[in-house]
C-alpha cells in the first residue's frame, strides 16, 4: 500500500464529464492496465466512487486495493452507504484499521486530508545513517517524500529536514545538527482553509499534522491542498453569484439538482424583493403625481446594488485570503465610507448632468427637471454610500453571527439595497417636491 | 545562490498589512537575522520590493543577494524602474545572466514562474551512482528536489523519477530501468492557468518547463502555483463582483486607486443603466394610466438580474476550471434554457400567488388585479428565462471575441437584463391591457 504520486501520464479526461456512468465504465475497461491505473488514481474521489459502483465485483476489488490509504478513505467517504462496507472489506486488516481511523475525521479538516505515510528520523542519527534509513522507508510506507520529520523518543515532533538538505549535508554530521527546529505544524482538527493559508504563506510543500501531544499523525501535501483551494474558490464564487454551491462539475450536475440549488436562493431573493413592491406601493400617490419619478427607479436601485456587490465581493475575498480579519471592521468601515461617498458623488454628478442634458436637448422632463435632477443626484449619493457600506459590513455581521461570510452573495446585498434604496429615493423626492406637490 | 524552500518559521505577518512602509522596514530591522531571512523570503515579491526600497543601501544589497534566482527575478520585476538596475547590479555575473533571462518571460507564463535549478540524471547511471550524483547537485544548485529529470545527450527530456522512487529502487538497476517515460511537461510560454490545471489534474508536485527542442529550462513547483491559483481566483471573484482586479491586498490598496478601480466599472455600468430610464420613458403613458404597473418594476428586473448572475457565475467558474469549453456552448444553452424555464415558472407562480393574495386580503390592486397578476407572472417567466440564457451565453460570446470570459461580471449581466427586462414587462403589459387601456 505504498503511495506513489503521479509522475506522468497524459490521458485526456476532457470528455469524461460528458459521458454517462455506464459509458465511463465501458471506456475505462478498455484502457491498457498501466494507463488505467494512472487514470483511476487521478480521478476525484467522487468519480472513483462512481466508477467503482459501475464496475463488476471482481474489478471493483482490484481497484479498491490500488489506492493509497488516504485516497481510499476519500473514495469510501464519497461512496453511497451500501458500497462503503463492501469497499472496506476488500482492504487487508492493517489497511482497514488506518482507513477507518481516517474516516473518523471530517472531510474538511487536516486529519481528513492527511496521508499517514510520512518519513521520520531520529535526531541522533548520522547523515549517512539517516539516508540509509530513508531508503528503507521509501521502499515501504512513505507516500510523498519531500521532508523527513525528526521525532523524539515519545514520537513528538522536534525538527524537520528536507530531503535536499539531507542529501546535501556532510555525511558525518548528525540529524540534530542540520535540522530546523521551528517547524510549522497543524492540529488534526485544523480547518482545510487554515492549512491552505499556512502552506501558501510559508511556501511549504507539506505540513505535519499533530495530535494534542504533538505527535505526528500524518502529513498534508500541497498537491492535495491545491484541489482544496480550487474547490473553496469555486464554492465562494458560486455563493457570491447567488447559488448554493454545486458539489459536482457544472456539466455533471443533474438538471433537477441544479434547479433546486439555484431555485432555493432565487426564490428566497424573490420573496425578499417582493418588499420592493410593498415599498413602491407606499409611494403610489407620489408616482401618480409625478410619473417621471418612476422612470429613474431602476437606475437608482441598480447603482446601489452594483456598489454593494463590489464592496461585498472585495471584503469576502479579502477575508477568505486572511487579509481582512474580524477585528479590522472599523478600518474597513471607514475606508468604505470614504470610498462610497466618492463613488456616490461621481455617479450623482453623472446623473445630474444626464438629466439636465436630456432636458436641454429633448425637454424630456417638463417643469420639474431641476427638482428631478436634484432628487436623482442626492439620492444617488445616499444610495451608493449606503450600498457600499452595507455591502462591506454584511460579511462581518454574518461572521459574528457564526455564519460563513461568503453567504453574503452579491444578489443578497442587491436585494437589501434595492428595498432601502426605494425608501431613500422617495424620501428625498418628498423632501424636494414637498412644496410643489403639496 | 542555492534555493532552499521554507521548512519552518511561524513569524506572524498578520499586522504587516496594516503598517506603513516605514514602520515595516523598522520592524523588519529589529528581527534577529535567522528570523529575518525566513520572513523576507516568505514575503510576496511586491512586499519584498517595497521593503527593499525602504532599507539602507548596505542592507538592500545583502537582502537582494539572499533570494533564490526565480524569486530574485520576481522581486526585481515588482520593483520600480529606478531600483531594478541597482538590484541587478548586486548579483554576481552568472546569477545576473540567469535573472535577466528569467525577466524576459512574461510574469504569467511558465517561463516566468520557473526555477532554473532542477535535478538531472542520465539514463545509463546505476541507482547508487544516481543518488551520489544527486547529493552533489543538492549541495550546489538544486532548489526544489522532489523529482529528478532524466536527460539524453542533447539535454532533451526523456524520463522522470521521484526521489522517493530513486531511494527505494535496488542499487544495481539503472535509471532507465526505473524511470517513467510519459512525462507531463509544459512549454516555456504556457499560460500559468494551464500549468495550474496540469499540476492539479496529475497531482504533480512540480512540472518541467521545456523549450521548442524539448530541452528542460527549469521547473515550476506546486507551491508557486498555489499562489497563482489563489491570485487567479481572486481576480475572477473581483471581476465577477464588478471591480477591476486590485493588484494588492484590500487593506494595502490606496484609497484613490481603489476608487479608480471601482469607479471605472461602476461608472460604465451606470451609463448602461441609464438606458433603463430611457426604456421606462417609452412607457411613461402606460405608467400614467396604470401606476400600479410601476410598483412591480424593481421586482421584475431584479429577478432577471439575479437569475442572470447565477448563470454567468456558474459558467465562468466552470470555464476557469476547464470543465466547460467553448465547444460545449450548445450543451450549456440547452441546459440553461430548461433551467431558466423551470426557474421562471416557479417565480412566476409565486408572483401570481402574491398578487392574488394581497388583492384578496388588502384589495391592493383594484379592478385590474387579475390582469396585473397575469402580466407579472408571464413577464417573470420571460425575463428569468432571458436572464438565465443571456447570462450563460455572455461568457461564450466574450471568449469568442477574444476577451476574458470572466469580464462578464454579475453586474454587467444584471445591467443588460434590466434594460431588456423593462421592455419585456411593458410589452406584455400592453398586450394584456390593450383592450382595457385603449
Amino acid at each position: 500500500m505504498v503511495k506513489s504520486r503521479r509522475e506522468a501520464t497524459s490521458t485526456p479526461q476532457d470528455d469524461w464529464a460528458a459521458l454517462s456512468p455506464f459509458e465511463r465504465a465501458a471506456q475505462f475497461r478498455e484502457l491498457p492496465h498501466g494507463k488505467a491505473e494512472d487514470f483511476f488514481r487521478e480521478l476525484s474521489p467522487a468519480d472513483q466512487a462512481d466508477l467503482l459502483a459501475h464496475l463488476p465485483l471482481a474489478e471493483r476489488r482490484i481497484w479498491a486495493r490500488t489506492l493509497p490509504l488516504d485516497d481510499a478513505a476519500d473514495c469510501i467517504q464519497a461512496s453511497p452507504g451500501s458500497l462503503r462496507e463492501e469497499l472496506l472489506g476488500y482492504l487487508d486488516e492493517p489497511a482497514r484499521r488506518e482507513v477507518v481511523a481516517l474516516l473518523a475525521y471530517a472531510e474538511d479538516e487536516a486529519g481528513g486530508l492527511m496521508d499517514p505515510g510520512y518519513a521520520r528520523l531520529r535526531p541522533e542519527m548520522r547523515i549517512d545513517e539517516a539516508i540509509a534509513y530513508l531508503r528503507r522507508q521509501a521502499a515501504e510506507r512513505v507516500g510523498m517524500l519531500y521532508y523527513a520529520y525528526v521525532l523524539d523518543a515519545q514520537r513528538r515532533l522536534i525538527g524537520v529536514i528536507s530531503v535536499r538538505e539531507l542529501l546535501a549535508a556532510p555525511a558525518g554530521k548528525t540529524v540534530a545538527e542540520v535540522m530546523r527546529t521551528d517547524v510549522v505544524r497543524v492540529s488534526e482538527h485544523a480547518d482545510q482553509e487554515d492549512v491552505a493559508r499556512l502552506l501558501a504563506r510559508h511556501d511549504l510543500v507539506a505540513i505535519p499534522v499533530v495530535d494534542a501531544e504533538d505527535r505526528v499523525m500524518g502529513i498534508v501535501a500541497v498537491d492535495d491542498i491545491l484541489d482544496v483551494v480550487r474547490e473553496e474558490a469555486t464554492e465562494d464564487i458560486q455563493r457570491l453569484g447567488g447559488t448554493q454551491p454545486l458539489a459536482d462539475p457544472y456539466l455533471r450536475t443533474s438538471l433537477p439538482l441544479m434547479i433546486a440549488r439555484r431555485g432555493s436562493w432565487l426564490g428566497a431573493l424573490f420573496i425578499g424583493e417582493m418588499l420592493t413592491a410593498s415599498a413602491m406601493g407606499r409611494y403610489e400617490d407620489d408616482i401618480a403625481r409625478s410619473v417621471v419619478l418612476a422612470l429613474f427607479v431602476p437606475l437608482i436601485i441598480s447603482s446601489g446594488g452594483n456598489s454593494g456587490s463590489q464592496a461585498t465581493t472585495l471584503v469576502i475575498r479579502a477575508m477568505a485570503l486572511g487579509e481582512v480579519r474580524p477585528r479590522h471592521w472599523w478600518k474597513v468601515l471607514s475606508r468604505e465610507t470614504l470610498c462610497g461617498l466618492a463613488l456616490g458623488l461621481v455617479l450623482g454628478g453623472v446623473g445630474l448632468a444626464r438629466i439636465l442634458a436630456w432636458q436641454g436637448v429633448f425637454g424630456s422632463y417638463g417643469d420639474q427637471a431641476p427638482q428631478l435632477a436634484a432628487i436623482v443626484a442626492m439620492s444617488l449619493v445616499g444610495i451608493v454610500l449606503w450600498g457600499t457600506v452595507s455591502g462591506a459590513m454584511l460579511p462581518f455581521a454574518l461572521r459574528s453571527a457564526g455564519m460563513d461570510p461568503a453567504s453574503a452573495s452579491a444578489p443578497l446585498v442587491a436585494t437589501v439595497v434595492d428595498v432601502t434604496g426605494i425608501v431613500i429615493y422617495f424620501t428625498v423626492a418628498r423632501a424636494v417636491l414637498g412644496g410643489v406637490a403639496g
